[in-house]
């Protein structure tokens, strides 16, 4: 999504172990295959390697290649990459085809620099982590998200996510309030639109880019501890048993009542949140943000905007998304097993292709309407639905509807 | 205390959270008022703060400040500076008034850096560690004690606590023996008096500089593992298992009999001890100092002086150092309910001020004579005691007796 | 053994505690003799002493010597130190006589400094803790052994064991075949025989040293994690989060199945081997190797050779070590009560001078046969054996036999 839907080639494809990890594990049989499908599936309309021959000498002669040290034609991942070759070679269908999303995740890079400068409320507060947190439940459902950056055209979505955008432009927050005017869905999580990029911090009342849109103010942040142990500063041994003794230790988690009669639990951060025109959906439940604000949800134009002032244990993030992508009008590419990822591209023709990956360790059988071609093997798929051994790959050429 | 009694200024004080820590928590409502509050006990005659406005660009922009980046009127940090601000007005009689102590804690700076300096017999043994587990039992207990130098002027205090004194000048030794010739009572831990200000050991038995004021002589130490997790030496990950395989291994803890029939643990460190005219009066138990000496009390001049060859847990130690207090003629400020923390200021014209700063997060009643009047509300209290909310403190201008 | 037999001097004994370990613990009474001790059973013709007077000054100060910085005769480590002195002064026989073992330990400090360099398959496979991993059995068992350079002489051993032996040159693998030929039995763990003294790979099958010596091929590597804290790469503490979040974590440990009914452990390493000659008498159970080769056999001119392609938990290491060095032939030195450490050195005059080390915090009875006169106190062992106190030591004159 990047490269605005453009297909693109993976570069680097490793066929199994690296040599930069402190234990490189090898890849199982077929893992080398189902990723670089996860490729194809995601954009690619190609997979390069790295690296041909392994070297007999050097830094990198124990980073696996297709041509090994030792014999060729009995080395798994040789026989492997020789597969996948002559498979990719029945795929000119998919060249060319592109992905779409109904979901787009914002992600800007200088957010990510300013966000992780020092001195900050917390060092614990990542953006990837963040990222994370809102990636794996669509991942899992097979809703289909593109990364788009701030200030890029959000026309084609209904649902846009903002796990953390500490920093935004002028152009970005006026981008993200006229998406949501024209009728989109947004939610936005703590420490977004903070600061210009300058990292100035802007003032009146945070979060300054996003105040209006979200139609509440932040008064004060009140991170929480986290399980992760303690960075050390300076690189000083001593440093954290002196932080430990200064006697200001922050609570590890904060409960959150949603209107779910179920128990969840906030982490990693809260605040002091005061609604101006936001409906209340979730409050924090005890200490001394008991009963305030914990998540909103604002009218906002023909759209709606969603708020969370803090990061919600997994569970709850996942019920609480699935809620909001749900009423925006976004859909699964289809139902499948857990653990089997479910990707569409569509040809210029106006055909589709359903990539469907089983990650898992076992066989799954996927419910599909008949009728498709499968692209590797030249099968049809029947009316009993279609099976998939471990790690296995299935390309569907959907029939025309 | 560093200063003879005379008053001082808290220089920066932080409405809120701080921007250095790796989880920067926020200050719990009245946190920021009570610990100003125990600075004024303490001896300030004022609280400046750091920073008046939260800058908007920079390093400390994420620093806590008076003016917030929002608006300041709903900022409940500003609202609590505002109230201390007005009623710091109402303190003139606490403007030059003096606590007293009949403890001191010696503490010298350059002892401190030459004990932390690198090729000790442990690198475990810490000067603020040392100096906390003496602290701790004095401010549980509501016992002022003030910091003194070992070439400092003694006189005034009943009993000097000598947490940790690796470095001492001769003036410094002789000056403990002095006080404690005069009448004093003195206790004094392990590794204390062993080198000369060059660093230099004072040769012909340990330690060198109290030998006789403590009527012993330490032969061997023999310091113990602690639970700190293992210092890396040159930053090099292979290097704490390395040292674990040597096999040598210190133990952990070594019990310790006292004259009470409870069972102690001493940690960090034991050593072999000759008495040489002290009274054994408590011993190592298990091992090979199995029955030799741990704590020793040794009669000198008109004063008495005790030793610790380990650090005994925390409530050994505080039942060890209730009880030499006691005997020393020490007393506390007042009888008070855990965690209540009581300070005397004395004004020049012979009246006294008791500060009452309730550390709980729940309200407590305080049992006092009555007639006093509260500064701050101008209450008197009556005969039923005082009742102090979360975190609230009581100023009281004690009646004359 | 790397002076080739020929008598050494101990050149730094210490008497008591270091100063460079983060807590130095202080020797126990008699571990300081004990040692010297077993340096003189294991080949030294004298020990020496760092350091004599324990300096006043500078940076080794708290590092223990013979002379302390106290009173002289009361202090334990002198009186130990002059003890052994004395002791040492009735042992002329010792001087000049030699060990001899039956078995040798491969080791090559340009093959460990190759294989810890960065980018292995596994950076946890160290080379000390696979020496150890053979080491320690054969010292529990009391099987006296060698360390031996690949290229020197073999032809005195039963049994040539290699732990790891990553880097070879064509010389010393010439010289391992030979071994073997000649009927010597020889051990090789995984890893070993794979680069030339260039680190330049031997290409066309690993192990390629080693290939035609142990009738396989190894296809490919899979390193196991291991339960070592994760190393942390340029010193990042985001790092190691970032790592676990790729998803390819290793196991941790497999199963392996060898002809005996127990069930053993492999962990660190495991590669599938094809065999080529080789009998297999251990298997991997579970995971992608189930039923794999784990541990073969092969018989090799007239000797025979065995593999192992992971590293066996130490108690199914020790049996198998235990069957491998019986049925070469190889014996104890004597059987002894655990902790009790047995070691001979031959005169030249065709004697041969028996040394118990008695480890144990307790006292021991090694069972002997009767005569041998005891050098240290000049008794004669007895029909009912001899025993030895804690830490104790005996130096046996063993009679011609």
């Amino acid at each position: 999504s990047l490269g605005h839907g453009r297909p693109w080639i993976r570069m680097e494809q490793t066929t199994n172990r690296v040599n930069w990890r402190p234990v490189n594990a090898a890849k199982r049989p077929g893992q080398m295959r189902l990723w670089s499908y996860q490729a194809v599936a995601r954009g690619a309309d190609g997979v390069m390697f790295f690296q041909w021959r392994q070297s007999r000498a050097g830094a990198e002669k124990w980073h696996s290649a297709m041509v090994p040290h030792g014999p060729v034609e009995s080395n798994p991942a040789w026989q492997e990459s020789k597969r996948l070759g002559n498979e990719l070679k029945l795929l000119d269908t998919v060249c060319g085809s592109r992905g779409r999303a109904e979901v787009a995740i914002l992600h800007d890079w200088e957010s990510w620099w300013a966000l992780e400068l020092p001195s900050k409320p917390s060092t614990e507060l990542l953006q990837m982590d963040q990222l994370r947190a809102y990636y794996q439940p669509l991942f899992d459902a097979n809703v289909t998200a593109d990364f788009a950056h701030p200030e890029g055209d959000l026309s084609g979505y209904r649902l846009v996510l903002v796990p953390n955008l500490y920093l935004v432009s002028d152009k970005g927050a006026a981008n993200l309030e006229r998406f949501v005017e024209a009728g989109g869905t947004v939610m936005v999580s703590f420490f977004s639109g903070i600061v210009d990029p300058n990292e100035h911090v802007r003032l009146g009342g945070y979060p300054g880019a996003f105040r209006k849109l979200l139609g509440l103010r932040v008064e004060d942040f009140l991170p929480l501890a986290t399980g992760a142990p303690p960075v050390r500063l300076l690189d000083d041994p001593l440093w954290s048993k002196r932080l430990a003794a200064v006697g200001q230790s922050p609570r590890r988690s904060v409960g959150v009542r949603l209107e779910t009669a179920d128990e969840a639990q906030g982490e990693l951060w809260s605040e002091l949140i005061e609604a101006e025109g936001a409906e209340v959906i979730g409050t924090f439940v005890g200490g001394d943000l008991d009963g305030r604000p914990a998540v909103t949800q604002h009218g906002f134009g023909r759209g709606v905007s969603y708020y969370l002032g803090t990061r919600l244990d997994p569970r709850s993030m996942e019920r609480l998304l699935h809620r909001v992508w749900t009423e925006a009008g976004v859909t699964a590419v289809i139902e499948a097993p857990p653990g089997v990822e479910a990707v569409r591209r569509h040809t210029h023709e106006g055909g589709s292709l359903l990539f469907l990956l089983n990650h898992n360790d076992g066989p799954v059988t996927v419910s599909l309407p008949g009728g498709a071609e499968e692209l590797l093997s030249g099968d049809r798929v029947g009316s009993e639905g279609l099976r998939l051994g471990p790690r296995e790959v299935a390309i569907l050429e959907e029939p025309l509807t």
